[in-house]
């Protein structure tokens, strides 16, 4: 009988692995856990892991359950050219942030940064790598991730208020209006 | 002997209003919370909450301790025209922020917004009367509230990243390196 792609242990395996992946990011951060570590804390070989989970990005993606990688996304926005960019990024950080699902966990994320010091540091670190440092390249200035951070504080600021607080007329304008707003903004951190 | 204007209940009448201001905007939010409703609860007559604390925008901020009044700064900002009123802006909320006793309390604030549902209610409504409406007023445009409200979203984000989460480059920036960095975009939707 030939092998199956998939073996008995699997799901098992893939669970171990995410719970090796929460503990080792909230104990030494996005940057310095490393997928060796969390594999030998979750018995299997370093390899199972990125056959299964891709990149770290991907692992930390899949372990804080996010709906969407945030560093796939800005590559696709960014692979467009940077004219338009600015309008691309915000329609599509409303789009995941409007949907009910996405907008749980990123409204969980939000209040444990705020609240646990661990957790802040954690989510830091991964956001700067997954997008300040691709925005801040394809921005290609001396200030590029002053620039990248800026855009990031308006695009968190926006979603505190439209998402956490339900600050009014911003939590019941449409997405085409908010894109209208903020999109010249953004643009200008990218190009001017 | 003449009448001393400090009368002997003084500072047990003014911690009596303010322990009920802090219940009355908690339960009622800023917006249904009343001078007379709070003078109520605290046993005295609502000329005196006015002689103590001004009006209910200064009572609240009395009530939660903030280290400015929101409302008086915007309007000092404001008064001196729009040309320039982004940088001046942006610079008079990072010098709040910077100074570490307020830096604790508005960090304690927003854990507080997005961590309970009623504190978010309370000072959305604070924030709406205290800033929108003043700025939205000032930019006299149609969507001077929306405007106004994504100024708001950028300057909490901003607060966010540098202050709560500590985000670099933007923790470690000066307030002239973020003031020249966001000011323009903050012009942008006071003016164009």
């Amino acid at each position: 009988m030939a092998r199956t792609g998939r073996r008995p242990g699997e799901s098992g395996t893939r669970v171990a692995i995410i719970e090796a992946a929460r503990a080792g990011f909230a104990e030494a951060g996005f940057d310095r856990a490393t997928i060796r570590g969390i594999a030998e804390d979750a018995g299997v070989d370093p390899a199972l892991v990125h056959h299964y989970f891709g990149t770290k990005e991907d692992l930390f993606v899949a372990a804080m359950d996010l709906p969407v990688n945030p560093g796939v996304l800005a590559e696709g926005v960014l692979a467009e050219g940077l004219e338009g960019a600015g309008a691309r990024l915000v329609r599509t950080f409303l789009s995941v942030w409007d949907s009910p699902p996405g907008r749980d966990i990123l409204v969980g994320l939000i209040r444990t940064a705020v609240t646990n010091e661990r957790a802040a540091a954690m989510l830091r670190e991964f956001v700067r790598r997954a997008l300040l440092e691709r925005v801040a390249s394809a921005i290609g200035e001396p200030d590029g991730e002053l620039r990248a951070a800026a855009i990031g504080s308006h695009m968190v600021g926006m979603a505190m208020l439209r998402y956490v607080i339900g600050l009014e007329p911003l939590a019941s304008a449409s997405i085409d209006e908010v894109t209208a707003l903020l999109a010249p903004r953004i643009q200008s951190y990218l190009t001017s």
